[in-house]
């Protein structure tokens, strides 16, 4: 079950390669950006990675939440953490989230596997 | 056909096992909820199925609309009334239902078709 | 309070006409096609209204849930209806419409005055 | 300036008030879920406020953002950990949460003011 | 890869033949309206594909991203025009849109290998 | 009728400064794309104004919709052309865009009188 996190994984670095290489500005300058939010500041790592979790849960973006999920697994998130997010992230967001945090869940189950 | 139907619900009570017996107390209340939402009111269960169809459709997620499409498909509501409904989610929601529509339409007939 | 509902008609009428007098042939068509939509079929108006209005409502449309309560409450909805209805609308679409829930009390009440 | 917070506190409570009256079991539930959510439990108060916070913000709810600031607030969240929450959720839900950003900083503004 | 192209094409035409054979006004009245929206009137054609492929990436419509990828390829849009145009919709969107920016680059691949 | 042209920038001047002045990096970084995406490149400042009106009136962002009114307004954007634009965002988007666009005409036409 541990190919859900290599295939996601692959496209998702060879797709971000080329998009790179396309040296649109905007584009490139968001990517940089993506990766300041998420460094330590007054907030760790772990709770910021988090926050990009619930952000990514609410606004229902399957390969946001993995990303997010497997920053979160390696910052050592616990399981029971990851839940008490999505739970938070289904009250505000709503029943429309459950489809997204099944998917959720499944990798989450082959992030665990992988390790 | 009929195996998106059933694709789609073995997943998705598999997935949910998982999630009811991973014990976090708003994911399982939010479940619970759920089921009490769609119970006869003084609205009648036909007529909510249909309001969680139309929310779900303008919501674009196509999990919940597959999902109320199969109770709606047992609480006997016809084509004609499935299309009226799906026709003002995609007026409130704009041509951004359509491809979601396109799937909901197959998903019925794919009901129609394991009847 | 029912200048709540006034200002409200107001306000929307006279903007609709000088859209409408502006001439551009898409949004005349979808102006009319508002109108036929929630016009009686397979399904009947009131359905269609609680339809729209569920519809508004997890779209977080504050002034289109108000045009629909309105419809809604001419069309003879109990007070009692429109909550479960609008129960289902947070439910889906999650806490984040509980704002929306507070101000389409309020314009309810109003309404409910207003007669 | 601090009246931003008064009034905003008044009309939510009065607001509440009237639909907790109003005996909707799925509302009522909702609201009970609402407080039981953001209760100490593997993650702390403050890590679920600012969580509660950035999902509000990128769904763009002004009293959502509102109400998470005014909590935040009291659990000894700092304006520069408020500040690289909100920059995450700028970044995530992209420049449309700018004027979100720009009216929670004045009730932010109004809450310290408060004090 | 080419592939992309074509399934995408069949499918979404015999499902719009289905919908339309079905023969709800209203669904009729929708897709019609999308023919006349994109027509030449003050602004090109080109710009009105670029305005529908923002509008579709921000909203994170990956079928109608591909649709008006498609359609703006045939227009003459080049690679860094369609580039800068998806830059202003992942600005405004936020990084959720990047996970559809991939989807997109590579349906815009696609649609290049199969001139 | 003009001040609500006034009204807007004044506010929106005033609290970005605030922003701009907490020194938070990524929120910085932010305002500053914003300034780079709009400018001239392979498409021009015309065409990049009516992309961000569409982005903004999909996504429904009254504040929004009124800056890119405002540039586009500035770049020689006709109303004709403008109610183009919108007729495309109110089809796409839907008729829960409808709101959004009597706020947009009533300030296009405070523009048109600020002249």
């Amino acid at each position: 079950m541990s190919n859900l996190v290599n295939e996601f994984n692959d496209y998702r670095s060879k797709m971000n390669e080329k998009l790179l290489a396309d040296n649109n500005l905007v584009i490139k300058r968001i990517f940089n950006l993506d990766t300041n939010a998420y460094a330590a500041g007054a907030l760790d790592v772990k709770t910021k990675e988090l926050l990009g979790l619930v952000a990514s849960a609410v606004l229902r973006c399957d390969d946001c939440v993995k990303y997010h999920l497997e920053t979160s697994h390696k910052e050592g998130v616990t399981r029971e953490e990851m839940m008490e997010a999505m739970g938070i992230a289904t009250l505000v967001g709503g029943t429309i989230v459950i489809p997204h945090l099944r998917r959720a869940y499944e990798f989450w189950e082959a992030l665990e596997e992988a390790k």
